[in-house]
């Protein structure tokens, strides 16, 4: 643990590599956290479900006194609770967050045998003790609504973090950022400000939540037949929009998926969406009504083949399908990995007779992360002295600290680093401090980390050509085949066009066998086949052989 | 084939999916070919090198009296040129195309044993005779020199093909598309035109290559180090347009990689690229060289790991690395897909101390191809009867169409189809006509066609959670275990670690060999084993097993 007399932050995750948001803070014993997202995996991560946060050297410093008073969780998407139940087996803390998050945030606690766990709501603008630290939260406009950020009061000084934001003059709950929060902290003098970096390398200034109601308003006027909107289950002001543009072009709105009925019905529960009894119908209903009256929901944007959209594209879909003249609207941008599927799942549409509204032909979404002109505006307006970019890949942290330079703040001032490296910060420095031990935690089924790159590097040689296991039993009298081996494959050939190979495959077992002199017979076998695999395809599956001296072989 | 008396316009590739770039013109008996090109695997096809256009179809009416008089090559890109090879295998007609397309497509002819092939270099604007057919060359501009478009004297009128284009006034090498072609085609009267949809979702107009330069002169001039330049090896234009930046910044060019050493070759023996003999350094030169004084030119944009910037990302290159101070201009944007490891050589690249300009940052690339207002351009110019789009996705496709409808073109003479289509054309009507039959053909190594959706599946199976054999020897006298059964497993859980699943997995085979009443033992025990990973892991490893009766077991 560092000295006291500085102030240690260090974010979690992979180690040297790009997870997702999870953060440390501590002051000698005393710590709190901040956020417990998850990662999606990417394309190369084969047979992962998801990614949490390495936070095992926390439970090792947990282990030898530090206290951690508190997590607090800024908002209710994945990529910051998604991590809560497996933190929570190791960091029994208590857990702060807005109404909406904390909604959310209980069905997963729930779910991970954590329903008992103190779970404390609170509003944005509340002030948390938390240990040495008193926090006072505050809000921030997003993609989800009651997101908020953090000032830190902290013995080093005051540290603001600005979560997830956006400056949005005219978000959809009506509810602006409260940046009179953000001038009194400069006023009271802010050591270092931690900001979102998501779109750092963006010029200009993310677009208003407002301006996809422009969109919605244009498309929805001259959609003759049904209009299916697609978004993320979590973007409960989307929902709100499209639920206006319904009431306002006399179209009732049926929700189709499990995930964004439970994200609605929390946030309506909560008070954050509101849809009339009236405008609401059940898919079934929506399935009668003539096409130019209904609007349906769905999941999907990201090409999931198992989401809504995706079922309809293929026409998998147990109640709905796409008909001709239906307009399919995609509010969301694919996430840089999914742009194939995504694609993908637009063509589909079009090829069922949709007509499908995207960006760029329509302005039908925007994103929640604010671009250079407002990270511009949030640092002149929180003035700190040290700058630390937070959220995001290195190549946005590092514009994000370039831009923080342009205004003023001398590089000495700013640090760049990768999750798994510590910051440490006093009233007059701020320093890179160690990396700690870790990497990547894969979760896959039930099992957390034990999926490394070994399995990895396996999966990856099975992807591209699959296997051969062949079983070759001898006569232990006479060291000949005792029945002509056989072989089980699978994603190297499609065996039934493949039995020349596998007939010269057994010629050559049984050369090898005849011709041995002793010596390790298994790798004989495997390393022949290896190369006469390669020879007559040039492609490398992995080879094994079961070999066996036996006395006669009786039935199979 | 269809009636006399209509012309046959047939693009192939997978059918009813977006495959790559060849096309089949015919009337009657009498065809001729556009274009060979291949496509890139997605992420999801498994294993496969690429995947050739299905010309199954045209070979098949070959047999049955079709003749192809030519195969015109529009320009030298992978996605046209790529399957010359097995075109030629199958379809030995004379092949036709300009100077530098024929250079680049004679290196492949040669490598695919076609090195005596008749291969006719013409000029824009030449005109050649096949069949009934008379085809008028024209210049275009692309994102590669001395590419073409044609227009085609058909029986049925002329067809004006756009080959891949952009409306370039300021091109790199000086040469801008053939307009006044373009307005005598129409004085003429065009029967239909066919043109690239690639950017038909974009509004506005495509930079020109001009703003590339701009890019370029505002970083060449503050770097202060080496400054390493990648970009498609194809991209003739742009490698003259960093030789020139070079020389006018005092600095040496060397360039890296197999790919593009021999791009260079071709492209300069044929008088496409000026590199002045002082201007060259190898790389071993470049090396000892102080800092400012070098260029490199590199491949690797899409994030390949194997290309030079990829090797040079993860440390891996052989004769060169990344040092502090270094510049990267990534001038390529990447290919959708190819995202994710873009982005990650980007943050490995700056990890490792260089500098990483890329697009949004500055504009050091611009695509090849027309967005909206030069599409309209083209059918304002053009002024066709119909309308065909072609060159990209379904969404692309349908966008260019109801662009050409916006202009006045009536909506039953404009056609979108997708691979696979026939659509026939006479003086007064196009009509969409069959599907032929086909598919993707993917080429894993040595084998054209033979991985289908069978073998892709379980590559996807393997992929997520891999395999498990089992050798389940029993004793024929006593029908017990002959010995403990050996596991063989690969990408499903990380074996040393795993030993209670293996002791846990015996158990249950000795379980059901003491309990086996006769019946399929084999199947028993891999459904059982497939029961117990899953509930223990919840994973779905393929699962097999071999079982056999022995009489003793001698040794392994």
């Amino acid at each position: 643990m560092p000295q006291k007399k500085s102030l240690r932050i260090l974010p979690l995750g992979g180690l040297g590599e790009i997870g997702k948001n999870m953060m440390l803070v501590n002051y000698g014993q005393d710590g709190l956290i901040i956020d417990t997202g998850i990662m999606f995996p990417e394309n190369d991560m084969l047979g992962v479900d998801y990614i949490i946060p390495d936070f095992q050297h926390v439970v090792d410093e947990m282990e030898h006194g530090l206290k951690i008073h508190g997590i607090v969780v800024t908002h209710g998407h994945e990529d910051h609770t998604g991590a809560i139940g497996h933190v929570l087996d190791s960091i029994p803390a208590p857990v702060y967050a807005t109404k909406l998050t904390a909604g959310l945030l209980e069905v997963k606690m729930k779910q991970s045998g954590h329903r008992q766990h103190p779970l404390h709501v609170i509003s944005a603008g509340d002030v948390l003790k938390l240990g040495p630290f008193q926090v006072e939260t505050f809000h921030v406009c997003h993609s989800i609504p009651d997101s908020m950020g953090l000032g830190i009061n902290t013995p080093v000084g005051l540290i603001v973090h600005s979560g997830d934001f956006k400056f949005d003059h005219t978000p959809v709950d009506g509810w602006p950022p409260d940046f009179a929060k953000l001038a009194e902290f400069s006023q009271r003098g802010v050591l270092a400000l931690l900001a979102d970096s998501t779109n750092a390398d963006r010029e200009g200034w993310t677009p208003s939540e407002a301006v996809v109601d422009q969109a919605f308003e244009d498309v929805f006027s001259r959609a003759e037949g049904r209009i299916i909107v697609a978004t993320f289950a979590s973007l409960i002001s989307r929902i709100q929009q499209v639920a206006r543009a319904a009431r306002n072009h006399g179209r009732k709105m049926a929700v189709a998926g499990y995930s964004m009925t439970e994200y609605i019905k929390v946030a309506t529960r909560l008070g954050y969406l509101d849809l009339p009894d009236d405008l609401v119908v059940s898919v079934e209903r929506a399935n009668k009504m003539p096409p130019e009256q209904v609007v349906i929901m769905a999941t999907g944007t990201q090409g999931e083949p198992s989401a809504v959209l995706g079922r309809l594209a293929w026409g998998r879909h147990r109640q709905l399908e796409i008909r001709e003249g239906d307009t399919v609207i995609m509010s969301a941008h694919p996430i840089p990995g999914n742009e194939e599927m995504v694609h993908r799942t637009i063509n589909k549409l079009i090829q069922k007779g949709a007509e499908v509204i995207y960006d760029p032909i329509a302005q039908v979404h925007v994103s929640g992360h604010a671009r250079r002109e407002e990270l511009r505006l949030l640092i002149n307006l929180v003035r700190p002295k040290f700058f630390i970019p937070v959220h995001g890949e290195l190549r946005h942290l590092t514009q994000h600290a370039l831009l923080a330079q342009e205004l003023g703040i001398p590089p000495e001032n700013t640090a760049v680093v990768e999750n798994g490296t510590e910051l440490l910060l006093t009233p007059n420095s701020l320093r890179i401090g160690d990396r700690v031990p870790g990497s990547y935690v894969f979760v896959d089924g039930k099992g957390v980390g034990d999926v490394g790159p070994i399995v990895m590097r396996d999966r990856e040689v099975l992807a591209n050509s699959g296997f051969v296991s062949v079983l070759v039993l001898l006569d232990a009298e006479t060291g000949e085949l005792a029945e002509p081996p056989e072989f089980v494959s699978r994603g190297f050939v499609y065996l039934r066009e493949a039995s020349e190979l596998l007939e010269a495959g057994q010629a050559l077992i049984a050369d090898i066998v005849a011709r041995s002199q002793g010596g390790n017979l298994t790798k004989k076998i495997e390393d022949g086949l290896s190369k006469l695999f390669y020879n007559e395809t040039k492609r490398r599956p992995m080879v094994f052989a079961f070999v066996r001296k036996v006395e006669r072989v009786r039935s199979r």
